[in-house]
């Protein structure tokens, strides 16, 4: 993967100024980048750089006026960062798309039906009657259970683990250790304490366009022909708890350690912080924002920001906790009134008697 | 995995009213079943769909009186909803014991012995001298350290770990990605600032009918000849983390992501929820009940509930709670008491002189 | 591995009083030891045990004056408890080391290089360009990316993945299911309401003698050439997040189940407990000091003690808490100092008319 600066100017849209011919295979930061390398300029802050980089090429804006010489190849465009941002992402689609074709040993069952452009490394395995799109990588040790269905383009990355009957969609990136579809958390009390498991017979559907972190789980419905349901453009970061029936709507973004109860249902474009827990059967309102450590334990309003355990409105909560930091002193202000008003009562009685 | 309804019926104790010779092969919820299909009516609120459904049975209570036709096959329990459940249970047993045999690749080391009816999936791992009962089923990827014992009956789905030295019983679920058995969290300062590790040479052990879900991770005793126990019957959810030496008495239930710390004791019944944290070498009592997201830091009593962190008792901390709400409240009356009473102090002054 | 008592007392530089030619092959405490085992005696509270244990050797102290007979061989040492936990450690190094060879089936890329004495498990997989040092030891099922490079004396336990381009130290510990190198989580808001991907380019950097527990998660950094940074002798304890270019300096110690948001630096020898919550970009002083499942917002100073969450320092936090149990106390003294004002008030009033 080595490019001429005129290739990447050509990509850019961009307009070169030096020797275009002059390869560049790997991006950087201006103020570490090497003979070989392209940098980007777009903070002002970091100007001194551009003097004195050892970059190859590097991204500035179009009506740049260099104050000192230049040793790098300049690409001049509108937007260094965007344009910058847009490299790696090219970037990082032909590092994570590379992979192609299948490693060995690895294990596939009956009536797998497999698109084209594949990756399967070694020692994945896929049960039977598994319907598989075209362009998706599954690196080695992944597991994918009999049934499931996994669109185009999807990356599965090693040992990501797919129970039997789960649906992922398109253009989806799972990360290690993940694991879609385990048994809902379901127990019936009994008359001698023990409990029976209420069998989990539903399964996951992920819609298109969803990244999951690693070492996330999210468990299965109860019942048949339910789902717990992960919709398109959801973000869940790592070490995530989804139970079951759990509906989680499109463009929701969740960070790390959260935990969601059964049953619960979360709107669109919400934003859910760290480490946040939510009870089960709730409905969560479309754009909640929930700050991180939260306990939510009854609905939400529709765009409104909550915290605390139990959680109530982010203003509110503040306001609580600041006079929680200053409690202290509120207890040294009421002993002090309460000495005050008996001297007073005191007086009070003397003046009446 | 085809049944007609009479058999089913069979299976129930009840009783057919039309075509029992008709095949079902799955289950579904009234609303929304199809032909093939066989649901149940108990909740009265759902009556009408046992008008409209698709299902080629439906499993009723005995004396139910339609009020219009009804085109399934009904098959006539005691308890539509006990039955129903059975059915599911049934079923479940099928889908996850079906698999038997063994899949290649696969690994097994030195002087193990392994009962009947196994299933050990591709890529699964079994180490030196390790000892396994009948029926148990072993996913693609378990790894199974050397000298581990596991009984009758336990399924290990893909990629439960167990490190050596672990004794598993009979009837045991464990899903993908529990840890059983790493080491304990034991570092000793040392005067550089360096800490030394101390090694962890206990084992875990987990008694029968104990279930576990996803990305779990219960770490060894320290010393040899200790053991983390979790005792039969106990209910672990996902990504819950068991340190060393901690015991789990029988019959106790934790939510996902509770944390319990080095050589606590948990006492049977318990009901902890999630996210939950336990410090070390505490007693909890038998029956403590513990609300979601609390810090335990003290022993409790047998059948008290606690919530907070750090917790205590459930109803004075939700008192303590609805006053941390109030506090701008308290905080203003404050102020206005410390005004008035400024007041008063000065007007008796005033009378006094 | 079986020594005789002699062989143990030269290792310990103790001195044998009895049949030093007597075997033993495992360690045990001084209750439970059986035959072909050795026990210490350290705390005097236990002495009653050396007269009726059936170990075939204890260790003693230099001075220690039986009162009754003990069947046992004794080897006399300075520090019994220094000398056993030793021996220990002795044990746990062979133990945790004998494993050497390739296991079949494994994979290996193209241009690995590998050092002597390597143990890499069945199922283990080892991309291209990977190089790792000499008496490392690889589990089944370790996933091992492109471009890895590990150092000596690392153990990796089963199922450990390491995205490509991750370096790692020597003397690391690494347990099952933990995950190095998942992208960072990162995503751009777009007009349309869904996320835009940033690609996540920078890598992790693993220094030596790192302890890390089981499946826990660290993330590469964002740009190319930043990495995620775990500094020399840190210890990480089960299921914790590590986001994307975090740095936590050398000697920490961060207990299970703590999530450390994006950009946050954290100094050297800080203690952290479980469940703890660290936001991002911030500064985490040397020596900080955080108390279980707080939740860290803001800049620390070196030394101080934090908890509660947002966290401020620890002993005014636990004032304030005491406070919030004393909450309906509080409450209910203001209401009953108003009615005192209220009447005091009507009496003054009285008094000046």
């Amino acid at each position: 993967m080595e490019f001429t600066i005129n290739q990447v100017a050509t990509m850019l849209g961009g307009q070169v100024k030096g020797n275009g011919e002059d390869k560049i295979n790997m991006l950087a930061k201006i103020q570490e980048a090497k003979k070989g390398q392209i940098a980007f300029l777009s903070n002002p802050k970091y100007e001194q750089y551009i003097y004195t980089t050892e970059a190859t090429a590097v991204i500035v804006k179009k009506d740049f006026q260099a104050k000192k010489d230049i040793q790098s190849t300049l690409i001049l465009v509108e937007d260094p960062y965007i344009s910058f941002t847009a490299l790696l992402e090219q970037y990082h689609k032909m590092i994570t798309f590379q992979k192609v074709g299948v490693e060995q040993p690895s294990f596939i069952g009956e009536n797998a039906m497999i698109g084209s452009n594949i990756y399967r490394g070694a020692f994945s395995y896929i049960g039977n009657n598994v319907r598989i799109g075209s362009d998706v990588k599954i690196y080695p040790h992944v597991f994918i259970g009999d049934d499931v269905m996994i669109g185009n383009n999807t990356v599965l990355y090693a040992n990501v683990k797919i129970y039997a009957g789960t649906r992922i969609g398109s253009d989806c990136t799972i990360h290690s250790g993940t694991v879609i579809g385990s048994d809902g958390f379901g127990f019936a009390p009994q008359d001698d304490g023990t409990y029976k498991t209420i069998p989990q017979l539903g399964n996951v559907i992920i819609e298109d366009n969803v990244a999951i972190g690693a070492n996330t789980v999210i468990d299965c419905a109860t019942l048949f022909g339910d789902s717990t349901v992960i919709r398109q453009g959801v973000k869940l970061d790592n070490l995530i708890q989804v139970a079951h029936n759990v509906e989680i709507g499109k463009n929701t973004v969740i960070a790390a350690q959260t935990g969601i109860s059964g049953s619960t249902k979360i709107g669109e474009s919400c934003l859910i912080g760290g480490q946040v827990g939510i009870a089960g059967h709730l409905v969560i309102a479309n754009k909640t924002g929930i700050g991180a450590q939260s306990g939510v334990g009854k609905a939400t309003k529709e765009g409104q920001r909550y915290t605390g355990s139990p959680a109530f409105e982010l203003k509110e909560w503040f306001q609580s906790y600041a006079l929680f930091k200053r409690l202290p002193d509120l207890s040294n202000r009421l002993r002090e009134l309460e000495n005050k008003v008996r001297h007073l009562h005191n007086n009070s009685e003397t003046v009446i008697k």
